[in-house]
């Protein structure tokens, strides 16, 4: 198939090595002469370029780019993809993406690769990133059918396991285990960062060991990216950070009280818990 | 030197080996007459016992002991600790064990590696955990100099970075980065494991990824463990809880109020503060 995928980043750039090794014809999109240079050495399309009529022959277009731009697409990039074509998008946020992309294109089906590394940018992008990762897809009612299972052999043939689930699901579900936990990385970094006592400071610093450097990874992840999602998925994030602080405030009553019976009936409850989300 | 562990697990186990390799003689006290086999088997020790009259010619004795024991010591093992010898333990909490062991016994000094893996028990302890370890000594005022320089020279011999520190400031600074995480982490596992909604806990499962797994991982670590320090260093632990409540709250309204260049500021500064703790 001929495949368009508008950004070659970390995402568009690990879609177009993989495609390519599948033999399809892949035509990458990039927003400026550095990255297309970049991008054609590193050989992440069989085609690279800036401009946008590259995709008019394309079956199916991939856009790879930030929920920002998403969100504001160009009317370039609208203009420039052919209508018979099957669009979707690599967001990790899918209501306000459909909102929008439904209204532009009529073979738009959203979808959401789980896959990243710490890297970003042209130089990111590796072939192996998707294997055995989740992409999600998540149509509507107004959905084509048909472009739905194309995507589906697709991503499939790309050596993910995919699977098809409702928007509004898909959102409060990301927003719990994905988004939630940077915001509360974030401020595990913030409160061991106390400035009022320079002695307890400079001790943690010595002392953060594994522990620390786990919980707190995604909180100093890419800030932009933190922003971007709590923009775009506000209500469920504020609703799971709700619901995080009852617990904490439970917590917080247990120690205060000692309950220490309660206290390991939840840690070994926790235990059993997370093995259903970490296999 | 012949130098006493008591205790083979994890700590106690590693420790053994690597002052074998330093030519050490060492004697290990183990709790049950199958670990003093397993113990055996694993070469943990050059001679190992339940008996603790093994321990009567040692010039250190390491206890290598669970908090909870530390802080319940049997009169047996304080009567076999010879009063020359030098004593320390492996304690991750320090002002309550100081606090019985400097009545116990004249040469104590309580020390804390820092040094872990997720395995336990006479079977976990390996060779290579002290490599590059950072091992805190926390004398008091009435420690004794010469037993704290000879402690300081034997960790710094296995290969540790050693350093001294105040008991009170040591146990504010683990609060903060280790132990803080954990009941934080346990609550992230708790807030994710939502049972009102059959299908976004579904989903949440099948979505978990790096992030939800690095983030909630020692808060699904060793139940006791986590009891055992909320029990002994209470009141640092709440001190931080209520200071990450407080920015959890102040986050809150960030969100709330949509202030994503305040968001983006914060987040920055979390990616900046934690290259400080996560060299």
């Amino acid at each position: 198939m001929k495949i368009g995928i508008v950004g070659l980043g970390l995402i568009g750039g690990s879609i177009g090595l993989k495609l390519k090794s599948l033999k399809h014809t892949v035509y990458g999109i990039t927003n400026n002469s550095f990255n297309t240079n970049k991008a054609k050495d590193r050989k992440l399309a069989d085609i690279v370029s800036q401009d946008y009529s590259l995709l008019k022959d394309c079956s199916i277009v991939i856009l790879a780019l930030p929920i920002k731009d998403l969100l504001n697409p160009s009317q370039d990039l609208i203009d420039s993809l052919p209508r018979r074509a099957i669009i979707t998008d690599v967001g990790s946020v899918k209501t306000p993406i459909l909102k929008i992309w439904e209204k532009i294109h009529p073979l738009f089906i959203g979808s959401h690769p789980m896959a990243g590394t710490e890297e970003k940018g042209v130089s990111a992008g590796n072939i192996k990133l998707f294997d055995n990762a989740k992409w999600i897809l998540t149509p509507t009612s107004t959905s084509d059918k048909k472009s739905i299972k194309v995507l589906y052999k697709l991503f499939e043939s790309m050596g993910c396991y995919v699977s098809i689930e409702s928007p509004l699901i898909h959102d409060q579900a990301v927003a719990l285990i994905s988004h939630l936990p940077i915001y509360i990385s974030s401020c595990l970094i913030e409160t061991a960062n106390i400035q009022d006592n320079i002695n307890i400071l400079e001790l943690s610093r010595k002392l953060a060991s594994t522990g620390f450097s786990d919980t707190s990874r995604i909180g100093g992840g890419n800030a932009e990216l933190g922003v971007d999602l709590a923009k775009n998925n506000t209500k469920n994030i504020i609703h799971s950070l709700k619901k995080f602080k009852a617990n904490l405030s439970n917590l917080e009553n247990i120690l205060e009280n000692g309950n220490w019976d309660l206290l390991l009936k939840k840690l070994k409850e926790s235990k059993q818990s997370r093995d259903y989300f970490c296999k």
